[in-house]
């Protein structure tokens, strides 16, 4: 451990900046460098939720992926580069931790839920002292802003990126009380038939940036085309309200 | 719907009052009423982490569960009671509701995810205005605090209450990149017996109070006794680290 550098992991929430918490906000306004990733030629989500919070003089670092999902993420050329990103950003980070600055990541939703920040925490977490502040996930930000109960009692509620496999995502539907789709973009047409055929698609909920002035919700059947950001949601609650 | 009154469900996190919301705090601050549920006899945990952020002079509404798990949950004693109970809690919520009062009801966590107030909520939302706050949920707070990332990439995560049959749990464990299971209490050894015929064990992670100063973690299999309160979680991490 050298000096009193340190990496902070930071959940900003899912999009409205009044769902940032009150630790983030405090370390926000502490840390030396405020770090954020995005896609080259993008601005970084977490950074446009937090734009009014931050420091004027406070020091930014940018960290840009160089590919996302125009290659496949399979291929040796896609692991290779996002590889020597990740490993370009740990330097980065690491001469600022041994300046003895104090570096936020800071990350859309939670850190460790799907999250970039893990790669960095893992690489760095055994050479400085770290910490992560929990934030609020996208995905609890679209259920609250629908006022849609997801789960309760002994319900089992499933996470499935929806890049997985039209079959896997029909197997793992039919065998749970509720389910939250993530990762969207190009996969609706198979999600859409995936919850079809398991009898879901009528309580299916789309949501796009849940709890920001923009956000999109609608039940799944009304939405009568299959174009979606990445990171949109569909939700699949699991509990029915007495009657 | 009527006056001015208004229904929230405010989720105040998993513990650590710093982890409450700048929209959170906002409405504690500017509500009539905050009503809180908890067992007769115990304080409400969603109070205790709001305690030192409420006004001093805000009306509060405890709400007293009759029965949590003295009575097993599919009898009609049980059954009737708590129904019972939320009409009733759901009556003194509208009289102040009627009289145009703000009333945020506190919730540990997210209101919708496993919480008591959707059971307001779902009888309240269609006579009066309603809005729902999401908060960090407990398990977020826990892998935070653990430092340790939950899922990634194309990571299934599922989500199981301890209260499943024991072949259930084992079942689903074996059939998920990641899991959280909640509500441990007396199920404890059953969940240890699930994770070890499933391979899962050895990666296991005991957390009590995530993120409160009391807080406890420790790898399952060195909890060395099966003893468990109800709000305990075990995390099954679906990813590890590139070596």
């Amino acid at each position: 451990m050298s000096g009193s550098g340190r990496l902070i992991g930071v959940g900003v929430g899912p999009g409205d900046p009044e769902l940032v918490t009150l630790k983030a906000l405090r370390t926000l306004k502490s840390a030396d460098v405020v770090a954020h990733f995005s896609k080259k030629g993008n601005e970084s989500n977490a950074r446009a939720i937090v734009a009014g919070l931050l420091r004027p003089d406070v020091r930014e670092l940018a960290l840009r992926y160089p590919v996302t999902t125009e290659i496949a993420k399979h291929t040796q050329t896609y692991q290779a580069a996002i590889r020597t990103f990740y490993e370009s950003a740990v330097a980065t980070i690491a001469e600022h931790l041994d300046a003895g600055h104090v570096v936020a990541v800071i990350c859309e939703g939670d850190p460790l839920f799907y999250g970039s920040y893990m790669h960095l925490h893992v690489r760095l977490s055994g050479r400085y002292p770290t910490e992560v502040i929990a934030g609020v996930t996208g995905m609890s930000g679209c259920w609250s802003s629908v006022g849609t109960p997801i789960a309760q009692g002994d319900d089992v509620l499933t996470v499935l990126p929806g890049t997985l496999p039209e079959d896997e995502l029909e197997r793992r539907i039919a065998d749970t009380d509720a389910a939250v789709v993530m990762k969207i973009g190009r996969h609706l047409s198979k999600i859409r038939r995936a919850l079809a055929r398991t009898g879901r698609i009528d309580r299916a909920i789309y949501v796009e940036r849940a709890t920001m002035p923009n956000a999109l919700v609608m039940p799944l059947k009304d939405k009568h085309d299959d174009r979606a950001p990445y990171f949109a949601l569909v939700l699949v609650p699991g509990w029915e309200a007495p009657s």
